[in-house]
C-alpha cells in the first residue's frame, strides 16, 4: 500500500526525516546494539489522527517495522529507536498514515460522553474495527481479541459507554498498536544507515612506539639498541590489564636517512639517531615493509598474536608520505610533484621546508597510487591488523579516502579507521561522513569547563549520527599549555573526562608518568619519542596514581552501558567555572543490558587548588524516580553519597580531581537498599 | 569541465548548499529584483586555495555565473547574491574548484619576501599565468592585461618582488577574479528556485465585505438592503489613496439558508439576516456564482476594472466548503462524506456541530473535485482576479494544493495564493513549500516585544527562503485579547509593526475605527460582519488617526526598499520590555535602487501609559559609517533626531506609539547634510 516516494508532497506528508547526512548522500552510522533514533515530522490536513512507522531494512533484506511515538505534539515529531543486531548496510524509511481507528476513538469518546449520535458512533466503530480485523494480517489469538472488541460494541444490553470501554480495552489497543489499520500510507525516500561492529564506537586505545619498549643504551657503544616486537610484546599484558582494547603502533616501517631529523626535531641528526618513524621508506622498503630493527613479518605476526591472546587488537599508523629514500621515489617518481627545476617537491609550509618528507601527489596517477595503497593495506590486514590510525587524512583527496574505505569495508567490514584530522569542522565532518569510523577531535584544546561542556553537547547530539569522537588528552604530537602546567592532577582529571565524555578514548604511553615538560616554543613533549628511544621505568608507573586510574576508568566503562554510547549526555550547571558536571543516561530501552544506567561525572579542571562548587543536577535528564534525592556511589572511591538536585562538591589535587558517580536506583525512600 | 554530481564526495567537496528545501524537493522562493543569498561549504585537502562559483540557470536557459565570496573562513562558507530579473523556474548549483593562481600567489608572496627559491617561484608564476591566459576565454583587452602580467614577471631587470607586484596588479586580479583559472571543478547537484513577480513578496492587502459598502437599513421595511459591487467600488479610491495594493473580498457567492447563522453567530437566524458568506452555495449557485444581491458577473468585472484603474488588484476568498444548499450537494453527493445513516456529514469538532457547513471529502473523487475547482478558478481569473486568499487550506489534502498551485502557475504565473493556515508549524511551512505564495502567520498572537522580536527573526531568517509572511493585526475572525483592550493606540502600534515587520501586510476594514469590542467569550468582534451588514461612516475615519497612519505607512513602504525585503532584519535591545526595536537594512548590492537603505522601528506595545526606554542600537547591522552617531529622520513626524548607539526614547498614547526612523547617511561629521 506504500506509495512511491516522489518529488511531490504525499497524501500524509512525511518531512524532515533524520538522520540524513547531506540529503541522504551518505549513510548515518550506528553499531550493533546501539539504539539509534529515527525521527520525522508527520502530519495531515484536518483533525483526523495520523500515525507513523519506521521501516528498517537490514543487510539480509528482512524489514524491521517499528511503531513511532509522537514526541512533540506541536511540531508533529515522531520517533522510534532502532537497535540493529547485525553489521552491514541498512536502509530506513518513515511511513506516515491516516489512523481511522484512533480518529473514531477520539470522536466516540467525546460524543458518547455527551450522549450525542450514539447509535451512529457505535455503528462507525463496528465498521472500523471490522476493517481492522479483515484488512490487517494477524495471529489467530489477536484476531480473537478484535472479535471480542466487536462483540463488546454490539452488546446492545450494555450502556454505550460500557460498550466503548470494553471494546477499546488495553489488550485491544495493544493489538491495534502493534499492527494498526493504516490508510493512505505514504513513505519517505529510503535513507542509508551503516552498522559497524561495536568496537567502532566503543574503544580504548593505547599508543606506543614499539622501538622504545626494551630499547637499551649501551654506554660502551655509546648508542641505543632498538626495542623489537618481541620486547614490545612484553608490555602488552600491562596494557591489557589497564583495560585497553586497541594497541596502536606508530609507523613500524624502515626510516629514511636523507635529511633525517635529530633529537628534539633538530635539522641535523647524529648517525646514532633513530629518525622519525613518520619519515617512511628506505632502501630496506616502504609502507609494506618492517623496520629491520623491530624484527621480521613473522615477529610482527607474533606480536599481533600475543595481543590477541590478551584481548587486544593491533592498530597501525597509516601515514601516506615518503622519505626521499622510499622505494616509490625511484620506482614511481610520477607519484610525486616534480618541480620546474626537475627536483621532487618536498613538503613545505612557506617559508618552512620539510626536506625529509615527500608528499604524494594523488592527482598525477590516482589509479596507480590507489592500487598500491590498497595492496599495502592488504599486507597489514593479512598480518592481523584490524584498525588503522590515519595520519593527516585531510591532506589527501577525499575522493581517495571514500573509495579506499568503501573498498576495504567490502572485504574487511571489521577494520576500523581512525581519522587524525585536526582541522576545520567541514573537513572533519566530511571525513567522518565518507567512511572514517572514528575521529580525533578538538577535545585536547577544549580546556575550560564551559568549552568542554559545549563540545560534549555538540558531539553527543548534532554530530552523533556520523562522527564518533575519540578523546585523547595527549598524543605524541600534542601537549597543550594547560597540560604542560597541570602535572598529575590535570592528567588525572582529563583522563576521567576523556574516558567518560566519549565512548572512545586514547592514551599515549607515558601518560602514566604525567610526562608534561614541553620542548620550548612547541606544544609537544621535550625529548619527543618521535626522534629518540624512550624506554620507561614501568615499575614506577603506579607512583602518580595515573596507571591505576586508567585501569579503573576502563573497568567502569565496561560495567556501564551509559558510558558506551554517544547520546544521552547532559550538562549540569556548576556555580564554579572550574568544575565540569555532566551525566550520561541510557533508558532501559536504549541499554544493551535492558536496565537503565546513569553516570554523573564531576571534574575539576584546576590542578593547582581545591575548588568547591554547588552543582545543580537536572532530574529530568537523569530518569530519577525521586527528584529530591540523588543517591550515588562514586565509582572511583566506592563511597556512597547522598546528593540532591542541588549539592556541594569539593575537588582538588589533595581530595581527588573527579567523581564518577553511578546513580543508585534500587534505593527505597528510607535510604536503605531495596 | 564540471564533473557530474553523484552520490560520492567530489574532488573539491561542496556540501550544505542553501537554500535547499527538504533535500531540494521543493524550490526556494524569490521575487524579481530580490537579492537571494546562495551559500555553500567548499573546501579541499591540504593548503592549496579553493574558489566557489554559483551558477544560476534561468527560465530561458542562459546561466548566470556568480563568483562566491568566503564569508566564514573557519567554516569554509561561501556566498553569492543572485538577483533574478525575470519570473520563472530557475535552478542553481555551486561549483567548487582548485585555484592554482591564488595558490601560487600565496606561496610566491611568502617566498619572495624571504628571498627563497626566487627563480623557481617566478617560473611557476609564468607557467600558471600562461595557463590562465590560454585555458580561459576572455576578451582581447583582458587578454592584454594578462599578457602584461606575464611581461612583468619576465622583466629580468626588475627585482623579483617588483616583478611579482606588477604582475599581480589590481587590474590583473580583477580579470582573474571575473574569469578565474579553475582546476578540478566539482559541481553540486542542481537545486530548484522559483521566481515570482514582486507582488508575491511585497503587498498591502485591504479586506472588505462588499455587501457592507453601501448597505442601507430601511426603517420602513425593517430590513437591510445589501451593498453591491457598484456601491462597494465607491470605496476603492479611498483604499487606493491609503496606498493598498490588493483589495480582498470575502466570499461573493450565493449564501445557503439551511441552518443559516444569525447575528453574532446565533444558531437561529431571522429571515432578514444575510448569513455568513462562508456558507457558500444556494439554489442560485455555488463557487462559480455571484450572490444576486451583489450584482452580476458584469458588475463584478466592472468592480475589477475600477480597482485596476486605481492600481489595485482584486483578491477573492477561496473557501472550499458548502452550505447544504450548494448545487454540488445534489449534483455530486459523492464529493461529501455520507454517514452510515445515509445523511451527508456536516462539519464537526465534537461535541460542536456546524450544521450550516458541509466539508468536501477530497478522497472520494479527487479527480472530479479537482477538475471542478480548477474550473471555478478559471472563472474568476477570467474575470480579472489575480490573487486568492485561501480559507483554511490546512483542512484539505496537501496533494490537492500542490497540484492546483502548480497547474495554475503554468497558465497564470502572476496569480498569488495567500494561505490562511493558523495551525502547527510543519503544516504552515509545508503549505508554503508546496506553492503558496504568501502565508498568514502567528503575528496576531505574538503580543510582547520579546515574542514579536523572536518571531521577526525567525521569519526574516530561517524560513525566509520559502515562507513569505503576511502580517494582519486583526481579521474578521480574530480580535486578540490585547487588541480588545488596546484601543486606538495599540491599533496604531501594531499597524506600524505589521507594515514594517513584513514586506506584506493586511488590514481588515474597520481597523480605521479601532473596532475593538469583542463578542463576549470569543476572540472576534461583536456584531461580526460575517453575520450582518456593517456599513461604516468613512467620513469620520480620520478621527482616530489610524486611516492617515495606514496611508503614511504604505507610502513609507513604497519609498524604502529595506521594508520591501524579508532579509536584513535585526533586533536591538530595549531595556524596557514594553518597547520593541528592530531595524531593516539593505546593502547597496541588495537594494533595487542600488543605494543602501536602513529603517529603525521603535514601537511601544503598551497602549495605556507612557513608556521610556534606553535602546541599544547595534551599529554592526546598520551599516553605519560612524558608529557613534545615528542621525535619523522619523518618517511618521518628519522630525530629525540625533540618536546614538545608546539612546533614550519615550513612547505612549500621548506622545506617539512608534518611530519609523530612516537612517540619514549623507550627513557630515559636523551634523549638516552633505
Amino acid at each position: 500500500m506504500a506509495s512511491a516516494p516522489g518529488p511531490s508532497v504525499g497524501r500524509i506528508p512525511v518531512v524532515a526525516v533524520m538522520p540524513s547526512l547531506e540529503e541522504g548522500r551518505w549513510p548515518a552510522k550506528a553499531v550493533v546494539g546501539e539504539a539509534m533514533p529515527i525521527v520525522a515530522t508527520v502530519f495531515r490536513e484536518g483533525h483526523d489522527a495520523v500515525g507513523a512507522t519506521a521501516v528498517v531494512t537490514g543487510p539480509k533484506g528482512s524489514p524491521i517495522v517499528l511503531p513511532m511515538t509522537c514526541v512533540n505534539k506541536g511540531l508533529r515529531e515522531y520517533r522510534a529507536l532502532v537497535t540493529p543486531r547485525v553489521e552491514g548496510d541498512y536502509t530506513f524509511r518513515v511511513e506516515g498514515w491516516s489512523d481511522p481507528v484512533t480518529t473514531w476513538e477520539h470522536v466516540a469518546a467525546t460524543k458518547l460522553h455527551a450522549g450525542q449520535d450514539v447509535a451512529l458512533v457505535l455503528a462507525d466503530g463496528i465498521a472500523v474495527l471490522e476493517r481492522a480485523l479483515t484488512e490487517v494480517k494477524r495471529s489467530a489469538s489477536k484476531r480473537r481479541t478484535l472479535t471480542g472488541a466487536l462483540d463488546a460494541l454490539r452488546a446492545e444490553t450494555d450502556d454505550p459507554e460500557t460498550r466503548f470501554a470494553r471494546a477499546m480495552s488495553k489488550e485491544v489497543r495493544a493489538v491495534l498498536a502493534e499492527t494498526p489499520l493504516r490508510d493512505w500510507v505514504t513513505a519517505s525516500r529510503e535513507y542509508p544507515l551503516r552498522v559497524d561492529r561495536e568496537r567502532a564506537l566503543v574503544s580504548a586505545w593505547y599508543e606506543m612506539f614499539p622501538r622504545s619498549e626494551g630499547a637499551k643504551y649501551s654506554a660502551v657503544k655509546k648508542r641505543w639498541k632498538s626495542g623489537t616486537f618481541a620486547t614490545a610484546s612484553k608490555r602488552l599484558p600491562a596494557i591489557a590489564k589497564m583495560g585497553f582494547d586497541i594497541v596502536y603502533l606508530t609507523p613500524i616501517h624502515p626510516i629514511g636517512t636523507s635529511f633525517r631529523k635529530g633529537r628534539n626535531n633538530a635539522l641535523e641528526s647524529n648517525p646514532t639517531d633513530p629518525g622519525s618513524p613518520y619519515a617512511i621508506g628506505s632502501p630496506e622498503g616502504g609502507h609494506d615493509a618492517i623496520h629491520p630493527d623491530l624484527g621480521t613479518m613473522e615477529d610482527f605476526r607474533a606480536f599481533v598474536a600475543s595481543a590477541r591472546r590478551l584481548g587486544l587488537e593491533v592498530a597501525l599508523d597509516l601515514a601516506l608520505q615518503c622519505s626521499p629514500d622510499h622505494p616509490w621515489v625511484t620506482e614511481h617518481p610520477e607519484w610525486f610533484t616534480t618541480k620546474l627545476d626537475g627536483s621532487i617537491a618536498y613538503a613545505e609550509n612557506p617559508p618552512k621546508k620539510y626536506h625529509d618528507i615527500y608528499p604524494l601527489n594523488f592527482d598525477n596517477d590516482p589509479e596507480g597510487i590507489y592500487r598500491e595503497i590498497r595492496r599495502v593495506l592488504d599486507v597489514w590486514m593479512g598480518a592481523g591488523v584490524t584498525a588503522f590510525r590515519v595520519d593527516n587524512p585531510h591532506t589527501k583527496p577525499l575522493t581517495f579516502w571514500e573509495r579506499l574505505l568503501a573498498d576495504v569495508r567490502r572485504d574487511h567490514p571489521d577494520v576500523i579507521f581512525l581519522s587524525e584530522a585536526f582541522t576545520n569542522p567541514p573537513m572533519m565532518h566530511t571525513l567522518a561522513k565518507i567512511g572514517f569510523h572514528q575521529s580525533y577531535t578538538y577535545f585536547t584544546w577544549r580546556q575550560t569547563a564551559e568549552e568542554l561542556g559545549a563540545y560534549l553537547v555538540e558531539l553527543s547530539d548534532e554530530s552523533s549520527s556520523f562522527m564518533r569522537p575519540n578523546f585523547w588528552p595527549t598524543t605524541h604530537d600534542i601537549l597543550t599549555p594547560d597540560m604542560q602546567d597541570g602535572g598529575a592532577p590535570l592528567f588525572q582529571a582529563r583522563a576521567v573526562v576523556a574516558a567518560t565524555g566519549s565512548p572512545s578514548w586514547g592514551i599515549y604511553s607515558g601518560y602514566e608518568f604525567a610526562e608534561c615538560v614541553a620542548r620550548p616554543g612547541a606544544e609537544e613533549q621535550i625529548d619527543n619519542e618521535k626522534y629518540e628511544f624512550r624506554p620507561r621505568p614501568w615499575a614506577k608507573a603506579n607512583k602518580r596514581g595515573i596507571a591505576p586510574l586508567l585501569a579503573q576508568l576502563n573497568a567502569i566503562r565496561r560495567d556501564h552501558p551509559a558510558l558506551q554510547r554517544l547520546r544521552g549526555l547532559a550538562i549540569h550547571r556548576a556555580d564554579n567555572p572550574a568544575i565540569l558536571c555532566f551525566s550520561r543516561h541510557l533508558d532501559a530501552d536504549e541499554s544493551p543490558t535492558g536496565l537503565e544506567d546513569t553516570i554523573i561525572v564531576v571534574a575539576s579542571l584546576d590542578p593547582s587548588a581545591t575548588q568547591e562548587s554547588i552543582i545543580h543536577l537536572n532530574p529530568l535528564v537523569l530518569g530519577l524516580p525521586d527528584v529530591k534525592r540523588v543517591p550515588v556511589v562514586d565509582l572511583l572511591t566506592g563511597t556512597e553519597l547522598q546528593w540532591g538536585p542541588t549539592c556541594r562538591v569539593t575537588l582538588g589535587p589533595k581530595t581527588g580531581m573527579a567523581y564518577v558517580a553511578a546513580l543508585q536506583r534500587n534505593v527505597t525512600a528510607g535510604g536503605a537498599r531495596g
